[in-house]
């Protein structure tokens, strides 16, 4: 009668579909924090007595260590978190307990738990964003003036440095950890003293609670601080981004270890067999890693889809939220973590980085740029010069430095010897010393600059 | 050094981002199902002898009693469900064991075991979606001629039927339940036997485990069996439609629940209080139904984002592809429960609807439609002449059927005392007889149909 | 044999995927103030004559004048904003034109166009929000004491004022103010002088063209400037989350403006009626608003999925990046600006909203509130209280307001005269003084403060 | 006042938001179809005269006309292609157009023309889709035999036969092919008739528009008729999924052209050049298909958020819906085109593949295989004895095949003479002859299935 996999009728599905202590319960510590910075309000404006504030603030000590000690009986009966905790205390303390919801609501109580969990998690990925970024540093560090090739719709375009591809990534986290800092700062005001959404009639504190809690400030509307999730919004945002930069990084790693490129190998840590192929070595984190954009992304969609159209000001849809941004913090912390592992267990090959450099006619910008520099040609013109170099030589099946004078002279007359300096990757890398360029003295200023950075 | 919660160094993490025992456990039953039609393949063709085949088979059955039994020890070292059980197998009846992997791969194992996993939800789709049919074929049949008001922007617009608006709903899960029909058709096509991705030399038959496991047929090419998962995308396709048709029905419920509409009354166990306002009855069950509609959508979008770009065969990418089905499949699942649920339980309110729709001028295209019909006005004419009289009515603050024949008069003098029968709400959805139509007659046939359809 | 509608073969087939003149054109002042700053700079440097560069930064005038006049002829063949630019730069200076590129890439001259775009639109966004607050400050204003009733599940919950409820959206929009601001910071860094990845040998000045373009300083990895679009995706974040809280807002205009609800009237510009029902007053840019979420949310989804997994430095994909941006900057512009149109002229009803804030027992929490400040009962035994006499209310058929202090003593005796005080809406709204409350003196100050924020 | 770019007030921004000529034009042939075919069923019901509906006809082609030459003049005052054409009508043919509106409603004229739009693509879908797997089919015929390395985590794993590589992609756009007809064939229903939602009065026949337009039969229910846009979402399902099949091919491309694959050579026409790297190459048109993926999948995302939640019948936010259909069906019908292109033109390199596919010890399975099937030994222990074997290779740096019997007989001493056998790549997929297996023959198998089934 009831389809599907709900043989037990209205009462099951209807638990099933609206407890959330199955997954709030990862609220607990904010949601004790919480009650304690509500209940020492309390008893400052004389709301509650001291005595009572104290027997509170004392109980939702215990009830935070039974839970951190894995003895606390969650009840779905009991909904969710702030019930299951509430109810505990009452049984710790007794009248007291009945006492704490006085001047607020669960609306505020569930804004300002995962208000603090979300503040945590960006926390956390600054952390953690820095931790790779050390460890980019280090790679970049030890090849600052390794040559690879610099690819441009993954053919070689012209030569880099491997340390100027490691700081490229380091420039993209560290944009990341800006996104997650400016997300901390404004999300960073209470909503506790919202109550249910129309503020209260008790003569409450809330700069008080604001402040015990590691607040900048109360929320200056009650309606809009139970009804808005576009801290967690912007917190999928900027992990979106990140775990994006993530990918890419992984997808070269992929690229790098195949056996037709070898630039690198990851180590044995990081990679997996096969159950049938045993000489299989496989880049999973890599893969993994850039999967969990996928996951990322798909919370990022949830939350906006859930969002869409709700009018003011708590609606029960949002009892959504957490799960989306739970399962997208984690994978993130995890997709950091094991990329920070990768790279500083990353062994890179700088001498088949180098010799891949060399091929494919990677330096005839090198050749483009002499022409106009050193012969006064107009770019469009060294352009079309340099083709037809690169044409010839193709022809011959060499590379450019290859040709002889004569046979570039045959090109354009006004090639001289001094073109072959311009012609080696050693020679292209350390001439692009323009602000930013990967020429190992500018690679080298950039990660003096990043290793003060981060301290 | 690790940053973040990874405190533990590179095998935690490598472990906990690759280890898939701890969703893909959910697979047992079709892990199990495979590897017994597996063995029995292999005795029938000779790979194994009957007597191995036999102690292989009966010792899975073994396996999957201990883990309906909950009594089954899952280890993380052992990676994923297939190892876990496997490995267990070992236990039971020693070097057999060994000889169950023969002539396949984990590849074309986990293929087929999701395979039969998404299968078995195209048929939970199925039967969910009929039981949510038959509950608003039941609101249908007791209100086949109740008048409400039909909406276009949220305004009302011509008056329609109770059961007209159940049957619109009744056809879109209609249409729903062919798309996870068409999926699971399209799915039901065996990957065993695909080995790691080239096929086997082993002379295996494929179309006997087909057989054995439901499938209609062995896929044709084994690189497409271990590298696609477009079958798990067409069930997430299917179920974002279908999560979508549920939250335009949800959305309804929430507005007919408002004190403004009234129209419905939710029952109590599809409804919750409030921990402040002792007075509230609040929908939540169509919120939540409405919600999981983003949850779905967005498992949709991360296993597009996962499976964008892989080259061929297998990734690691893929192995995120489970917890998203898994977790859209439950929301969906759960939001056709309670959704039939409160279908089921719905007390409807005849007199609010049809009084709420007879205001508004929701007759004014009856009367149009008259014009044209009795007096031969073009239609773009009739149109113009009705909205000088809902002008005029407005005016005066009465609605259309209140005007004098008179009044009338002074708009169009060829409107005639046989114009009240079209201005009543019923008898404006009495008229409305064509094929599809709201008119009592129409939804009543269209009731029957489905009657004898869901059987 | 090309199928579909690629009649004319390989050629055109090509030219229509990667031509970008068809929508780069857009750029065409991005890229043309590029031009002209590195032309200065070329000069300053000494690797452009001035002579030369003169001409070019007044060809380029002339240019840009061409294409505002619209008698520019853009070419397919071309291919992009760029090479029409020095094309027709070419015909109207000659050679100089072909020393332009010197130094310089398509890769940071896309990469500076696009950026310099996008900040564009982050201002723009800056200056709708605004007059979207001004609007909504506006209707605070005016309605800062009438009282609404406050929603939660669509169910009165309690009263509060229309200022409150008009007060939440302009801290929304306050924040989304500072997303974009934060974004305009962040991307306001310039790529120009990265040329195609690895920098230039030339002595170029990438300070000096930073700064005639308004950006604060020069990337500093100049792989990472040609390979980002973080800062185009952040955009799409804060958009998608302004276009979120707009469809929240949206969404409540199509409720409010219902026959049932009649809070509010749009005003006829920013309606619509029907085709065949002369009656109606559709909320057409309301719903509009609420559906240019979808394309906000489905541009941001578009570009992570292009970015995800792309290796550094640039490849063809990011193309795409572009309409998606265009798209998504338009699609909200349009809405902000129709939402702004519409609280403009909206039309509220104080008395409707008035009425419907009394009904439903929406000061029950006032009474249990009372119960506690005045009685001393804990908060969970006034919460049991007020719950009886709602229900005893509720049995009656009269409001909570009707009940006599004797029919209240029988629920509980320590009920006093006093009791009423707190039970009209009006007492209500004003008794909810706690800071961000909604009592109409908490609302006209941060009236007061916005006002003097917005200047 | 009005911010951003809307200078010109409200009149201007609703036109701006309201109209939808500026794209629905396109559904000008489809309009006029559906117009034509309710104009004779008036007729044929005795609702028009003949002569009337003669007249309506002969002008709706006059109409057709006018717009296929460009000559027609769209005016946004009329704001969709619904009325421009009914106002050009009625200039054309005079009265007679004022009663072409007769018993429908603009809902469901928008309803019947995009689905007729929506029809059309699945069958360019189909036709593009069928000539991509000719140009697969073809690569796949050349090279049957063509031995190149089977990849899993991009890493060789077993050797495979390129005609077998090819073939997984005709099988995955077979199912493509499915989707789009599934799609059609339940998107093939009338909405004509269903009037604005509750049907009409009128007598019409909608059995007999349903037949002239094509469709299977009238939809049952007027309301659902007008209200749901599953059909355009399931199109986008399918694209979506296609274009994932399409993004993976396009990856593979872009890998196999490296210089380090060299796999592959596209052609000329589908690759550019570079502005600054004369020698350059640049798989374009594989990474702009690849990344149109995310163009459909963002349409698909837009379509399913405007849906959301939307109250039955007709609402205003579904006029969003084209545009997103529109993009996403260019966008693949261009994708599909531009891979037939390049698999047409494509140039594999037989040598190369087979070079890479023997490395890496890619025939160790076989090696395993052969254990079990020659020595009787249990899968495992083989997989045991194979990974000591490569593990003895790697330490000498060579090939499996290239130790010697005795190094082999270290290992396990019943290895034999015949073990070398297994060893080759050749012997490895022409061995591969399970169903779906990679040998040459069972590949030839598979063409020769499809090349009946594709005529």
């Amino acid at each position: 009668m009831w389809g599907g996999r709900f043989a037990s009728g209205p009462d099951a599905i209807m638990e099933a579909i609206n407890a959330s202590i199955g997954f709030d319960q990862r609220l607990a510590p904010q949601d004790i924090a919480g009650s304690r910075a509500h209940a020492a309000m309390l008893a400052a404006t004389g709301i509650l007595t001291d005595r009572d504030a104290e027997a509170i603030r004392e109980g939702l000590l215990t009830v935070l260590s039974e839970i951190e000690a894995g003895t606390f009986r969650f009840s779905t009966a009991l909904e969710d978190i702030h019930m299951n905790v509430e109810s505990r205390l009452g049984e710790l303390v007794g009248e007291p307990a009945k006492r704490l919801h006085t001047a607020r609501s669960r609306n505020d109580q569930v804004a300002v738990d995962f208000r603090l969990w979300v503040r945590d998690q960006c926390d956390a990925a600054e952390e953690s964003l820095k931790a790779l970024q050390r460890a980019l540093l280090a790679q970049a560090g030890q090849g600052a003036d390794w040559v690879m090739p610099g690819f441009t719709h993954l053919q070689s375009a012209q030569p880099v440095t491997w340390g100027h591809h490691m700081m490229a990534y380091v420039e993209m986290l560290g944009r990341d950890r800006g996104r997650f800092a400016d997300a901390r700062r404004r999300m960073n005001e209470s909503p506790l003293g919202s109550a249910a959404l129309a503020g209260t009639s008790f003569p409450i504190d809330r700069e008080m609670t604001a402040r015990e809690l590691g607040f900048d400030r109360p929320m200056a509307n009650s309606l809009d601080a139970v009804s808005d999730r576009d801290f967690a919004l912007e917190f999928l945002g900027a992990a979106s981004i990140c775990a994006m930069h993530l990918s890419r990084l992984a997808e070269e790693l992929v690229i790098w270890s195949t056996a037709q490129f070898r630039f690198v190998r990851l180590s044995d840590r990081f990679s997996t067999g096969s159950s049938i192929m045993p000489q299989k070595r496989n880049p999973d984190a890599a893969e993994l890693v850039r999967a969990k954009t996928g996951r990322v992304f798909g919370a990022s969609v949830a939350l906006l889809t859930i969002m869409k159209g709700l009018p003011l000001a708590y609606s029960k849809d949002m009892q959504e939220d957490k799960e989306q941004v739970f399962d997208a913090a984690d994978s993130l912390m995890l997709a950091l973590a094991a990329t920070t592992g990768m790279m500083e267990d990353l062994r890179p090959d700088p001498e088949k980085m180098r010799a891949a450099a060399g091929a494919g006619f990677a330096t005839a910008t090198d050749l483009a740029d002499w022409l106009v520099r050193a012969k006064g040609m107009p770019f469009r013109e060294a352009h079309h010069v340099t083709g037809s170099l690169v044409a010839k030589a193709e022809g011959k099946g060499v590379d450019l430095s290859d040709l002889t004078l004569n046979e570039m002279r045959e090109v354009h007359d006004g090639i001289t010897e001094d073109v072959f300096a311009v012609l080696g990757v050693d020679n292209s890398v350390r001439s692009r010393t323009s602000y930013g360029g990967t020429s190992p003295e500018r690679v080298r200023e950039q990660i003096a600059r990043w290793t003060e950075l981060l301290g």
